[in-house]
């Protein structure tokens, strides 16, 4: 079986990451991973929520939302309707918890950092290309402020990153675009260290439960995709 | 390192599942795992949501919520404030999925069984006990439709369980109470079929990210677990 | 013409008073009346809110809910629709009077005791049940500031609780259950104190108007069931 | 302890009905009692909701609010919040039952009658000044449906109004206006029909529980408001 | 083609601006344009919004809606639904902007004066006439402050009044009613001072562009309404 | 005084038309004028809304929308507060109106095409970039379904363009940037067809009300700026 855009199974679409692309945002990277373009800018506030004052400790919150003519076919805008889109608040969730893992946020300072993550045009894997991003977007804010001298080294103690993986048919693939998602049996976001250590793990049996063979193997996937990843996070912050 | 119920890293809480504790719900389970009580209750409706119409299959979606002082500290009841509750919703949608992923719905037919997941008293661990409990409700909402001559077999292709794993200093616990939920490295959700395939897999290091081979002992863990659940499942559904 | 449960038209059903019921919450009481339970819990905030600051007195407000398969027919969750949910909101704000009613602000001191009252099981009379069991639970948690030694004398002046009485054909009825109160010419629900003095009196002709001798009829009807609540309240307590 | 206005302990406040106050609505009164005044529409609609179609009855709503300056404070407007008026909705229901307890809904045939009543200005009464207006309103409407001779006989078997009794100190006062209820100690709405029967009884011992023979010389006091307020309905619709 | 009122196209229909027509608020104007009528209410209170303090400046906003049956067909009433009310949004900012244009801030000192503007009655030109009826509301509330002498002078520079103006087939209309409002080729609402300049102009084909020519013989058409409104101003709020 | 990018007063900033930007969007454009840039994207439903229904007519809506930090300081992300934005609203109804007076509906045929316009980075004149884009993003909709066959000739009757202009200090500038838009006495946005023909104007004085000579200076600005964008659109369209 044979993937949309002809690529081998544990080949990634061309990903780019084009930084400083926002007149005010302090950090800004536009990523691109085939046709899904995701717009992350990063915000400092010098101040912290309630639930970190008086610690001296930062945080990094994170929002993803999507255009509404960002997939193929047209969806309600976000705030026009009364009802929430668990889905937008899901992912922010867990944007902002990945990127929290690898910052230090006693050298950070009581400082908050938000990242926007807006996707422009959605091809499948917009919340794995929205970390991968946002941490780009968070450490080119991060060096606003150490230009600033208010810290020596950039207080984050890995980068982070995340791809997606699938079983679609017979097939464990690396990096599904929309069409293999929507019908793959098997469906895994893996957010990974620079280091390759896990941070975050979801996979979902969409249809048929897996093996913890097929576990392993899809997590052998998703270490060569974070690999290149990390290559070109350095790259782009280079 | 003891744990505050002086339970062995690889020892369940005592778990209870009561059924038939509903006057007017079709199936019901309260489920007790330590001190977490989660009340759920099943209810039959003859027709489906717009995307499963002329389909002829069913659907099975779930809704988890907690009573304001189902915790320690008292929070603001769902529905009084203008905003979402994010992380109720994202738990409704892991609950439906974990159910759907061995329900047969061709099989099931032209109707909806919704879930009602209640946490009345909460001690860590409501999404994986809402999931267990739910499943029992589920079956036992079908084993109606069944006494109707609606179906000859149960429409599941297998039975399915959750339960939390997670590292706490340098000890790998099963079944991880608030106390230590809270303080956990490394926090990890497990479904699995009773077969012990696995259905979803949420795995969050919230302070220090984790390796494979922790990961694999985890899952591990995870099984012994799920095993346990599934034969208190059967007991209570025979 | 007789009742579903055989009941004579001057008796209550049966009535269990639970108290200690939950792990976190300063007071709870459990009631059953039929197949009616509601939960009942206490939390203690030491604080007030804005209208009382600065004049000593403390403050009681109660929140009413029902979970959505509490009744014979699922109800949409509230706080998952847009739209207020009036009736609870009515009830809610009822409960809070009606225990004010019996409180004595001055001695209570400057903190806040929420009680929340969560209908698990609806069968008729939810909002008297949730008074009767909610003064419970206030107390049980006044109990805990007099074994901190916060005043010598529990700050109420006297008990309160609340029961329905109604006409339905030619009867008139203690304690509607739900099949009764849905048919009932008119409905009543009276809130008195252990002296047997009136707190509230909500009487409505839900389609015939009625006379001056009825209410009267009615309201000692009323009396002798208040008369039975308050010795099992002070049993519950002893 | 004299009166504010120095009426007399029985003594209502001047009432108007001004009838036909509307270019648009079907049905239209402004009652000012004192210096309250309320604006009540009556709307017709050649449809019912869901739960009355098929029924061949009609249906009767009342909606309810207030201008953010009818009170001697400004609020804030309904509706730019997003927390729900709880109040508003309450009295919204019980002038919409109130209403409906004397309207032959067979006689009305499967339309609706919407009557909103609008606080222009507010001293006290302002729900009971609603029910009396909205009455003539919705009288004023089923007129118009009786000149184009959709049924011979006004679809209405009594009238219907309302007043408040109080007690304040240790006077029991007739129709209070905002500075007596204020401070009043037992606060009661009485809602009954032209013949003098009882349609909603609602009171409140806002301070001091009160006795059975207080209620009854409040429904005295009460009835004789309810008089003079039929009489007044009379005239304005003759 | 003559107007459904027999005005001639420059003619204006018959304009009253009651003052004093409340009890509570410090200023009030009642203003009736034909059959549109609204109820101006101002209201002071001694603060202002978080991005006015410290700077000695007042501030003047105001809220703009409309009764539900004050149109020919009733509306959902603003605020039950979750929806918000764009239009009136829109014209509630409008209204402040204009009143904001003559008021002399500093002078005016650290305090709110809003105008709250309720159509009671729509029959076109609601928004134009709750312009010249809150500046009468705001001056009256002026005076109150003025009268307890916190200023010698009104803090106001002009007056501000504002009429229609539109296209309706080939005639140039002012002061369009609702039939002529809803059928006109062009729409435009001018906003002027007393002394003839431009506050705020509004003007949209509504199907047919419009030329230069055009707008220039509708803004003359504007002027002489406003010279009108101006003199009514005045002899109002003598 | 010199503009802050040291442009001459009746001078635009550089203006930049994409088309064909989106892969799933029917029509797209991203317009780029100085440091503003709006994502415009059309989309196609073979449907209208209920009040167009067996008309034959189509229809044409906007939706406006900003990315949180589009601006220089970080806004809260519309639809995750309760609050409606009312200038979102107010700009979504401004660009649908403009957008429709060129439109021929009975042409265009029982469709509806709606137009996103999502400011990627805001400085000043986001409205008007939006509709001069979003009349691009709509025609290349057209396009579309002209090489159906759907309609020989696009059914549009001229184009539309829309450019703001306004006072600042004693020059007549065209174009303001954020910067200047601030601190403006007149702001004036101005919609005009490619014929020069004015299809809205919304003239505010913020601070100091304006004469009609000044009216007309600023409108023989914007008309030589609509002149321009008409030749862009033009060669963006070819």
């Amino acid at each position: 079986m044979s993937r949309p855009d002809h690529r081998q199974p544990p080949q990634m679409r061309p990903v780019e990451l084009a930084v400083g692309v926002s007149r005010w945002a302090e950090g800004s990277c536009e990523i691109t991973v085939g046709d899904t373009q995701v717009l992350c800018l990063a915000s400092i506030e010098e101040s912290v929520p309630p639930f970190r004052r008086e610690t001296g400790l930062g945080w990094v919150p994170a929002e993803y939302d999507m255009l509404p003519r960002a997939t193929s076919e047209r969806r309600q805008r976000t705030g026009r309707s009364g009802k929430p889109d668990a889905r937008a608040l899901e992912i922010s969730r867990l944007v902002g918890r990945s990127l929290r893992s690898v910052v230090d946020f006693a050298a950070l300072g009581s400082r908050t950092i938000t990242v926007d993550c807006d996707v422009l045009q959605a091809d499948g894997g917009t919340r794995t290309a929205s970390i991968t991003g946002a941490y780009v977007a968070l450490v080119e804010a991060l060096k606003t402020l150490q230009a600033r001298r208010l810290f020596a080294k950039l207080p984050v103690r890995d980068s982070v990153a995340a791809v997606s993986v699938g079983v679609l048919g017979n097939d464990e693939l690396l990096d599904l675009c929309y069409a293999e998602d929507h019908r793959a049996a098997v469906d895994m976001n893996v957010v990974m260290t620079g280091r390759l250590r896990l941070v975050e793990i979801q996979g979902t049996a969409e249809e048929r439960p897996f093996s913890r063979e097929q576990l392993n193997r899809l997590l052998d996937l998703a270490e060569q995709g974070i690999r290149e990843l990390t290559a070109l996070q350095q790259t782009a912050l280079a």
